[in-house]
């Protein structure tokens, strides 16, 4: 940074460098887009930041990100109860609302089991997960990991702790995705959708 | 953003979505982030972003972003106040003091004049930099806008201002770039090469 000779444009700039995926440059491009904003604007930016920051808690019934003490979708009567899907991270939610598919409930695991990285069992949400099949309403459970060697370890894991309460539990599908070049589609994929081949 | 229940979080997506070059994707990326920050980190990334907006002005002389009334480099007694390079951005000072070679004092123009974008020489500050040559210190001024029409003719519409001045106005050479490939350099830079080549 030896270049800076502005400290607080060099800290915003650092700031901006620790986020995923940005590097120098575009945390510099970033930093000066900050310098052109208005008080007011960099006021609001500011403000989003601290308030994003405490506002947003885990949905106490799915673990999801939620404002109040149950997030939308839970608190939503018109959602199908017995089916929960199980997904790794919140956006997986978002993914799966986009499809406008799904009438179920969530689960969010906020993460999965990676001894490597030292995330056992208790690091995710599985307690709460588990304490959802109390009032016998759940009738299956989707694990939608993802189909990663971790998803695939967690799903299982979870499989096994679910089954003996009498819970369906059920994976996602495996296949090519749509729009894809199958030229490009790797082995384990392309096996994958030959075992999971309907008839038409 | 319809996949988004939390108000906040939709709010923080915005703000990054607005930044140059930054898609859904990453401004999703960076709210989650900021999400995992820490009370007092996500303090600090807030109040890096008031405090450079506050404390960043310019200085008085250069026209540069600096905290003080004159920035570093104008006030270093040990620069070489008979050159002055005039860049369009406070990056290309960046860029510029990188190289460690030069020792003269900059101007940044912030901007380029382009009648298309409705731009005009009022509006980017060559008043300041002919006011500079008052003390008849300066001796020679580098032109090292970008080599765009734009940068080209900001360039020329200076160097005719400064000439009647006595000064002697320069120009950055014109080259095929140090460690480019010459079978992807385009014609108007390969031509530009041939006119400025050197007997060796």
């Amino acid at each position: 940074m030896a270049g800076y000779h502005v400290a607080s444009l060099a800290k915003l700039i650092e700031q901006f460098e620790r986020m995923p995926g940005i590097g120098h440059k575009s945390a510099q491009r970033m930093a000066f887009y900050v310098l052109h904003l208005s008080e007011a604007e960099a006021k609001t930016f500011a403000e989003s930041i601290l308030a994003a920051r405490e506002n947003i808690r885990r949905c106490s019934r799915c673990c999801n990100l939620s404002e109040a003490e149950l997030c939308p979708i839970c608190s939503n009567t018109a959602r199908d109860e017995s089916v929960i899907c199980v997904v790794e991270d919140p956006r997986d939610v978002i993914a799966f609302e986009r499809t406008h598919e799904f009438e179920g409930l969530y689960h969010v695991l906020h993460g999965v089991i990676s001894p490597m990285n030292g995330v056992g069992p208790e690091d995710i949400t599985i307690k709460e997960l588990l304490s959802r099949m109390a009032d016998g309403k759940v009738q299956e459970v989707i694990m939608a990991t993802n189909p990663t060697v971790e998803g695939e370890a967690t799903a299982m894991y979870i499989s096994r702790l679910l089954k003996p309460m009498g819970v369906k539990v059920s994976r996602l599908a495996y296949g090519v995705p749509v729009g894809a070049d199958l030229e490009y589609a790797d082995e384990v994929t392309l096996t994958r959708a030959l075992e999971g081949r309907r008839i038409l």
